[in-house]
Order: C-alpha cells, then structure tokens, then sequence
C-alpha cells in the first residue's frame, strides 16, 4: 500500500472530527499513543507492538492531514540522491 | 511509494548502524524528532513543517526495523473491515 493511500484511508474515515479537534489536541493523542509504543517496545508481546506501530503512523496520517501535508511527497527527502538533516548516529 | 518500500530504505541506508545503537537510544532520537515536529506545528514554516513530518515517520521505520516490525503489513489493522483500537475522539 502507497504512504498516500493510507494518508487518504485515515483522512476519509477521519478528517472531519480531526479538524474539529484541532492541532494541539490531536498532538496530545498522538504522544499517547507514542506512549503506548514506548510500553509496547519494552515487552515481548510481538503483536502488540505491531497494532501500537500503526497507531503512531495512524496518528501521524492524521496530524498531517490537519496540517496539509503530503507525507509520501514529504518522504521524497530520504529517497533523493541526497539524504538531509537525518543523523545516522 | 509503498510504505514496506520506504521502511526498506531506511533499513538498507541504516539498520547496521540501528542495531547497534539498541532499541533505548534509537527510541531518544525518534523523540528528539517528535518534539522537532511539536515545534514545527506550531510555527509558519510549511517546508521545515514537511521535513519534520518525514523525520518523524523515518524514525519510525527504523525502530520498527531494529523490532522487526512490518509496517505496512501493521497498517491491515485500519484498511480491514474493522477498525480496532483507534480513538477517533
């Protein structure tokens, strides 16, 4: 499945109460679930980590639906000729 | 792109050096990105905005490369039939 496609699925099936949440509200549901993750990473419950991977990239989906981002055309900077501002450390 | 195609370049441009640094120190980075995308959000700048969007979802790919975490295929829990575990408050 295309990064856009999975953008547009999470805008179809959310976007109306997203916009209505507004920015800083939906940030704090997306570090919740980045919360979960953190949880998550620390166990050894393989399926669980799965379901709370996607729901960090759902809410992100989400947070850049409400800030008019493309995310595929936005990953673009790590699939050019020149990697920026990432540090491999 | 597809989103196992993007987690795959991040792997290939990355996962040795990933594995080494271990899931912990891999996880403080990903955050460093988060609170970079917080500051982006609140801010004017559409193109610093973007960037940090594609920070964030690289991170995820490479944590989700060192837990052995398929993305894309994680994502089939929001484009089934039913939908579990998301909040659309």
């Amino acid at each position: 499945m295309h990064i856009h496609e999975f953008q547009q699925i999470i805008s179809e099936k959310y976007k109306k109460r997203d916009l209505q949440r507004g920015i800083p509200a939906t940030f704090m549901w997306f570090i919740e679930e980045v919360g979960e993750l953190a949880t998550a990473l620390a166990s050894k419950d393989d399926k669980n980590k799965e379901e709370e991977f996607a729901d960090v990239f759902a809410w992100l989906c989400t947070l850049a639906n409400i800030s008019d981002v493309d995310l595929e055309k936005a990953c673009t900077k790590y699939t050019g000729n020149k990697v920026k501002g990432f540090k491999p450390k």
